[in-house]
């Protein structure tokens, strides 16, 4: 076992040696470091002598306060106390320890007793129920009475949500699909059957064949290219990109540094990506001023909207109850992400304790699609013609979320004019329905979903993928602002104009004043500004939110179940004081939680979030109505928005940058 | 002459000699035959002997019917009669001629009698104008007291809008600029002057220097590389494409193919890039369904909301009163498109009638950014990880418009799934005031702009941008759906859930149920279906808008002069019957005219749109209120929508699409 420890230290090396010497309080936890917990929780006697299962161990993040002050001169502040968060279960109990990892002690330890929900289920304790339903003869019958091979089934785990049931018990639903002819088994799924289990005893505890559906083929549903036949697919030629001088961006450590940029990378494994400390210059020297503390995907909630027996429960919390890491996998060079990237690695704790690699989480490139980054052409000075324009090229972080059977490309990207763009993907395959439909005109009554191929429904479904962006816009105290339009009637004959708008703004004074769905929000301008800071001029600074087209917000009831656990999704925009302990909407404990511990509940408190260090909660929602477009797998569609300097700098940051073309040698 | 026209059909061989064998009917006016319009209408006696001004010369678009059936069967269909529409002035009349260029002939001439408006203005006649205020003394006499020299004044042409005057004389006002130590011009404009040019007397009739107002200096304007200072701004290093195997599209004459792709590309001194017949198809065959028969940005409405003596008739139709053509300039190659672009020229007539050469006014290239087309990670067969992915390659057709201060970097993009982005990127120069004010604290009372650098106001306004969508979804008789998500209340315990959402489609039945604002659309999916097409399964073909974040209505009231002239920017979309002549949403005469002959007019018969071909106007809407960081020219802001295959296909059409890798030797 030392031995095994040794080389798997040897192979990490090539990472951590080289950020050894650019240790940074928000660092992620280190292989090594995740040995280290383990071996404290399990050496203590504090714990059950019960099997212990690991079901979070990350970074439990220093005081913002201590990463500041350590930021602004490391040289006479100390690293922060180096501390880590876990939740085990032992003997049926959740509990929440603290690590201190200066002197690799358990610095706290409690064990949780009251409030609804579970931890994230671990991937280990997921495999290890698969196999259940293979030795579980009314399964094995249901499989024969379906004309189907045992061994052409593969099972997965669904979490249960919650429906007022009042017992405590952790289970899960189990579904499964035939494989076999295809790997794209989601598109064969074993309909009508009822199964669930009980994490804890690792058996299946009730059981029900409900009902006997067709089975869908596997003609037309591979996606691999080594099973496509002539003719294939449409496409373009290769489009190849190079970088003839290198790439603009270094790491020290996970501090990446590109162009007027400054930021820390993280991963955690429930949200996987985390950017910190994000600052950004005028390029023309080495200061970057604060925009972000802190941002990731805090949660992707994707309720479908089928009532029957086998799908009503489908309301999926992904990051809460799966969590990033254990569901997502290496990002492939070259398809994933282009040839000019570089990548990052991932460590999680698996559900003993011990340190997984994730290979190439993260990818970081640079991108030019084409686009400028400004131009201009002016041609009233008589006998000239002036055009001046630069290359847009930004950089972009991304990772690639595979929350069973949807992937979702997740960016950020950077600009040197000081915006950041974040956008999501959406890909992969859809969870069906088995029918016995073949043809449109044989559905009858109320549908819920659409006829993707025979014996296939797409079950209409939502997607809300909430952002968690800790804004520190030059500096932590700031206020939302909504620069709201007005139209003003012209009066008095001053004018031949009859009316004009102006701008009315309005400075949210409490968490009620912020909360906003996409067709409540006036004309105008959503402004996150420091009150504290001018330009030269006088303008307040501030970033502006450009909002996405994709901006659904929840359709089902407010007392509805599922829609009381994603409260929050009944409004696109959120924001709350800064609290160390509100990291996750869904709450610390989504799985099979009863919504009392969820953003929306946080800001019914309705405090003060007026200049004072603030969060914003932003979701992307998509009601997804399928079209025959997304089967087999469907094409990837993009949404996103964007943070945009506004008075942040006291003038285009990117006015005075040179073009390429002088330093490339390449021709116009 | 005869020598320099000789040269002049030399050198556009190139193009047009190619393209010969592939004559189209919506093929743009080559030069030849603009120059032969002008000889048929100089040599005819129908005119008056007075000097004719040309204000616009393009293909008169033969009869949609006509079209469809030639490119059905080119072999067995004559091509139909190719025909020029002319407006022309003379003697200050408006005339409307149809040209015949089958027989070099004129058609049909009228003289245009009752409405209100005129037609764009031509260069020609613009840079006329420019030199009369340096002939004027009181316009001297202002400049000198302004303490400015005379030699670096520049002038420019600005449409003077209406306001309700009665009087039918074509008018402009004249603003001036002060260039010398800047070519940003825009920012140091003269400001408190109001002078009004006669455009058939050119002369200056009107004529007030209201007030001296201080002069922003040239400091901190310049965009030129070559007046930059170290340290310059920042950015990423250069990253460059090529393409290893070539380029994926061919011309044949105007018609680009491209992967499943097959479009006609025309140019119009209107609106510049026309886009017809597009059809896509499953790329296994030479099979293209149509989806749009034409398309193309028709209008580009921008009002000022400064209700000031010099300010409040700033709201221009930059498209309706000066046209594409004359106000843009050939694209440069790496800069304003990327070095694997090809490029198509423009011709369009100038106030004399002779053809004038766009070089490079639009470019075509395949565009990779990284992204993927589709992708999933499957690992739920037990001991494998299967991860499929598909690289990103689109087709952009780009141009770029100057309107003046403005730039507007126009894309097409056509993907292998079918769907079709058209997104506009807002770049250049602000139209900004002059003001006395040097900062914010000093400002009192009422603004209308943020004060962007010492004695310079952003003045507050909008764009809206509105595109003319003739779709042909498989065919021209098209329908419009709501696909409008409800709530269901689940009732009766059949299920645990209390609440989901389905579908409740509504099919638009007239004009009147398919204008919708932003803000009044109900959650759901608009579609453009073909009822008389179905899939093999039964859903109806058709495409869905997924709309901007940027759909901004107007704010001004309903009863104002530009409001009533731009009434259809009180929604985003509308649909409207096809009628040939319905091409122009601000009207045919959109200068100084009153709104009487408009798309929101038209759509007031609140005619049928059932089943019957359709035309989809929507509109991108910005309100901007500028920020510093506009200044000097305001960095790209993209915004835009997608058209997307909704059951068009029977299946994903790319899921077969070989990866690249296998045919480019590229390692992943």
């Amino acid at each position: 076992m030392a031995s095994v420890l040794h080389l798997l230290l040897l192979s990490v090396c090539s990472l951590y040696c080289i950020s050894s010497g650019h240790r940074h309080p928000l660092d992620p936890l280190s292989p090594s470091e995740i040995s280290t917990i383990r071996s404290i929780i399990k050496s203590s006697s504090l714990l059950s002598p019960a099997p212990l299962g690991f079901h979070y161990v990350g970074l439990d993040e220093p005081d913002k306060h201590a990463v500041l002050s350590w930021k602004s001169d490391p040289a006479s502040h100390p690293l922060p106390p180096r501390r880590a968060f876990v939740i085990l279960r032992a003997d049926g109990q959740t509990y929440e320890l603290h690590i201190d990892l200066d002197n690799n002690s358990i610095a706290s330890h409690r064990r949780r007793s009251g409030g609804s929900g579970h931890p994230m289920l671990n991937m280990d304790e997921q495999n290890a129920v698969l196999a259940l339903p293979f030795k579980y003869a009314p399964f094995v019958d249901s499989v024969k009475k379906r004309g189907v091979e045992l061994r052409d089934v593969v099972c997965s785990t669904l979490t249960m949500g919650w429906f007022g049931e009042e017992q405590d018990q952790r289970l899960v639903k189990m579904q499964c699909f035939v494989t076999g002819e295809t790997v794209n088994l989601y598109m064969r799924p074993i309909e009508g059957i009822t199964m669930v289990v009980d994490m804890e005893t690792v058996e299946i505890v009730e059981y029900e064949d409900r009902v006997v559906i067709a089975m869908p083929t596997a003609a037309g549903t591979e996606y691999r290219a080594s099973r496509q036949l002539p003719p294939y697919g449409p496409r373009g030629k290769p489009v190849v990109v190079t970088q003839p001088v290198g790439k603009g961006f270094t790491f020290e450590g996970n501090v990446v540094r590109w162009a007027n940029w400054n930021f820390h990378v993280g991963f955690d494994s429930r949200v996987g990506l985390v950017i910190t400390v994000a600052g950004v210059g005028n390029g023309k020297d080495d200061i970057h001023r604060s925009v972000l503390y802190r941002g990731y995907l805090s949660e992707v909630y994707v309720p479908y909207m089928d009532p029957s027996e086998e799908w009503y429960f489908k309301t999926y919390f992904d990051i809460g109850e799966y969590g990033f890491a254990s569901t997502s996998f290496s990002l492939k060079a070259g398809i994933d992400c282009p040839h000019n990237a570089e990548y990052m690695d991932g460590y999680y704790a698996n559900g003993d304790g011990s340190p997984v690699l994730l290979r190439n989480a993260i990818c970081i490139f640079e991108r030019y699609a084409g686009d400028v980054s400004w131009r201009h052409t002016e041609t009233l000075i008589p006998g000239r013609i002036i055009t001046e324009s630069r290359e847009e090229v930004s950089l972009v972080v991304r990772t690639v979320y595979t929350a069973g059977n949807y992937d979702y490309v997740l960016d950020w990207e950077l600009k040197t004019s000081g915006s950041i763009k974040l956008s999501a993907g959406f890909t992969g395959v859809l969870e069906v329905r088995a029918t016995d439909y073949n043809h449109v005109e044989e559905m009858i009554g109320e549908q819920h979903g659409t006829l993707l191929a025979p014996n296939t429904i797409g079950v209409f479904h939502d997607h809300f993928l909430t952002y968690h962006l800790d804004l520190d816009v030059d500096g932590p105290e700031n206020s939302f602002v909504k620069a709201n339009l007005r139209t003003v009637r012209a009066e008095g004959g001053t004018t031949p104009r009859k009316s004009y708008w102006t701008v009315v703004s309005e400075t949210a004074r409490t968490e009620a004043d912020a909360r906003i769905a996409h067709n409540e929000a006036p004309p105008g301008e959503l402004l996150f500004v420091n009150p504290g800071v001018k330009t030269r001029l006088g303008n307040t600074v501030g970033y502006r939110l450009i909002r996405s087209g994709a901006a659904a917000t929840a359709l089902m009831s407010e007392e509805d179940y599922p829609q009381r656990r994603a409260e929050y999704t009944k409004k696109s925009l959120w924001v709350t004081p800064y609290r160390k302990s509100e990291k996750w909407p869904s709450g610390l404990y989504a799985d099979m939680g009863h919504g009392e511990d969820n953003l929306a509940v946080w800001s019914m408190r309705n405090r003060s979030i007026e200049n004072t260090d603030i969060v914003l909660w932003y979701t992307i929602g998509v009601h997804h109505v399928p079209s025959q477009e997304d089967f087999p797998l469907m094409p990837t569609l993009n949404m996103g928005f964007e943070l945009r300097p506004y008075n942040f700098f006291e003038h285009n940051p990117v006015i005075g940058t040179q073009p390429f073309i002088k330093n490339t040698g390449l021709t116009r």
